[in-house]
């Protein structure tokens, strides 16, 4: 078996150039655990700020080194929150999603990799200039929160940049990388290693409800939109310009596009949203996975899913895809077929 | 200098997996005769459908090995332009944006290349069903019309459904592709080869002002956005699904989000939007170019771009991107630094 060793690997000790997502409520500390333990990194998804929740997946992953993540303008409402977690010695420390800046020292002053997410050139701006250690480059592929760029002209723009303005830093591609073909391709554009969510939260391991994971199987990869009416259901004020991928169901049917009427009805829509996600319904409620999900046809260990992306990522590049490579000038147009 | 082969190259006799999309009004007979002419296969944009357009660009091709594109919806208004069309023997005739069959047998009789663009899954199957020879997978990034997806998961979903129901279809990646690694990248993903417009568009032969042409220079990725206002403005009734990704600039900050504002002044604004676009005024119209613009830095003749994104391909297949690949279990997750 053939390693895809990159600039990733090297700096950051891995077998593979492959980080989970830490996405909020699905990515814990299990789920982090296993794709460290498969050569990879896994970061807990910090979500929302309940410390009672990271402690427990702290300790779900056993001592495994890992790292974690935060929502940036969530954690600067609870920033005791970072104290604390630093306490467990995360590998990395990934902010998306607003000014990184208040967390910078803290978190290099507890030995953390820093892992800035993007969504345009003005976040990869902000990063190079609290000095990032990884950029990230999230397109709008992704599932749950995101923006408006997509992954394919992105990571080539932002490698381009750092390549200008700060060449060490390493840089990711996020958003609808579901198999060995997105690594491979991630690779291509530039990237040092992919970021994985929707593939990951298709995985055993993962704290997603089974009907949940029964949709992500049964739904192709036109059945997302990027909307706000999950936000406004679970009444969480997200900063303009972020919107969430989830599953295209009855909810989204029923509100996208009209949320103005979905705030006026919020004493009844809130509560009927929360009680859809805690059951697993797959039609009332947001389900939260991204374009990828039309790569996805089973629920899968962790380790299976990471192994098998860089295998065929592997693959891949030694194949060049359908490609082959022919020295000079071989067929020329005059000789063409009609 | 290695040559990149692929299923697309021995099947349409190229020299180079490439090729120019038929980009309405810019889209003319010098760049498309320029594409074949560097080893791609040009594409002469049929628009709306201005029979003397069409006639004087195929003139301006010289007889040179080329093919149309045309929007499905607008050529079901005046089918006889096929007819016309296809006396000049187009080696391919593209059809995106609408439903395929009635223009099937025709294209077929005339000895063509049936080529299908295909926004979502469900005009795959459409495609399929049709037989076409070469399906174009275009995402969200693309400038000018489009729709949702993103290239970088929907190329291999479309790969993998292909191989499944018609394998002998060739399949290209469309959206974000504006240089050698965007190339690469289609190759890693399933497809043939790419389809590029943007990065045309910026030539010299395009058939684009000036004063649009100093705009895609400047503007950065991020410096687009999917939007209906440029269709009100002109008064084209694009069909519901479809947006256009153009240059962010005074006209669109003005109109973008009041659409029905803008329906309701179309008698100011549309003779408004004309007279800029023809101006060369890159503010108060629709500058069509999508998220590849972050990637391109200089107005080139369009050999010298196929050229350079061959070779830029070549180069990043052969040297697997910033990866290296090692045989066995090497570094381990335990010998790794912190």
């Amino acid at each position: 078996m053939a390693l895809l060793h990159t600039r990733l690997t090297r700096a950051l000790g891995l077998r593979h150039p492959v980080l989970s997502a830490p996405m909020a409520f699905a990515g814990g500390g299990a789920l982090a655990a296993a794709v460290s333990r498969a050569g990879g990194l896994g970061l807990i998804g910090g979500g929302y700020g309940d410390p009672t929740w990271l402690e427990e997946q702290f300790a779900a992953a056993a001592g495994e080194r890992v790292g974690v993540g935060f929502i940036t303008w969530s954690l600067r409402k609870s920033p005791s929150l970072l104290t604390d977690v630093l306490k467990h010695r995360p590998a990395a420390v990934m902010l998306s999603f607003g000014d990184p800046r208040p967390f910078v020292d803290e978190i290099r002053a507890a030995d953390a990799r820093l892992v800035c997410q993007c969504q345009d050139m003005g976040h990869v701006m902000d990063a190079l200039e609290v000095g990032a250690d990884v950029v990230v480059a999230q397109g709008a592929e992704a599932g749950g929160h995101g923006a408006l760029r997509g992954t394919l002209s992105f990571v080539p723009e932002v490698a381009d940049h750092i390549a200008r303005h700060a060449p060490q830093t390493l840089l990711l591609a996020a958003g609808g990388i579901g198999d060995g073909r997105g690594l491979a391709a991630s690779l291509m554009l530039g990237a040092d290693g992919a970021l994985v969510g929707t593939r990951l939260w298709a995985s055993t391991e993962a704290l997603v409800h089974e009907g949940h994971h029964r949709a992500i199987v049964e739904t192709d990869g036109d059945g997302t939109v990027r909307t706000t009416v999950a936000d406004i259901a679970r009444q969480i004020a997200w900063p303009r310009g972020f919107t969430a991928r989830i599953r295209r169901n009855a909810f989204t049917e029923r509100w996208h596009g009209r949320e103005a009427e979905l705030e006026r009805e919020i004493a009844v829509q809130g509560p009927r949203y929360r009680q859809a996600f805690t059951a697993g319904d797959a039609e009332h409620t947001g389900v939260w996975f991204g374009e990828a999900a039309g790569l996805i046809d089973a629920i899968e260990p962790a380790a299976a899913i990471v192994e098998r992306m860089v295998d065929e990522a592997v693959l891949h590049l030694q194949r060049y895809g359908g490609a082959t490579l022919t020295e000079g000038a071989a067929t020329s147009a005059s000789q063409a077929p009609r």
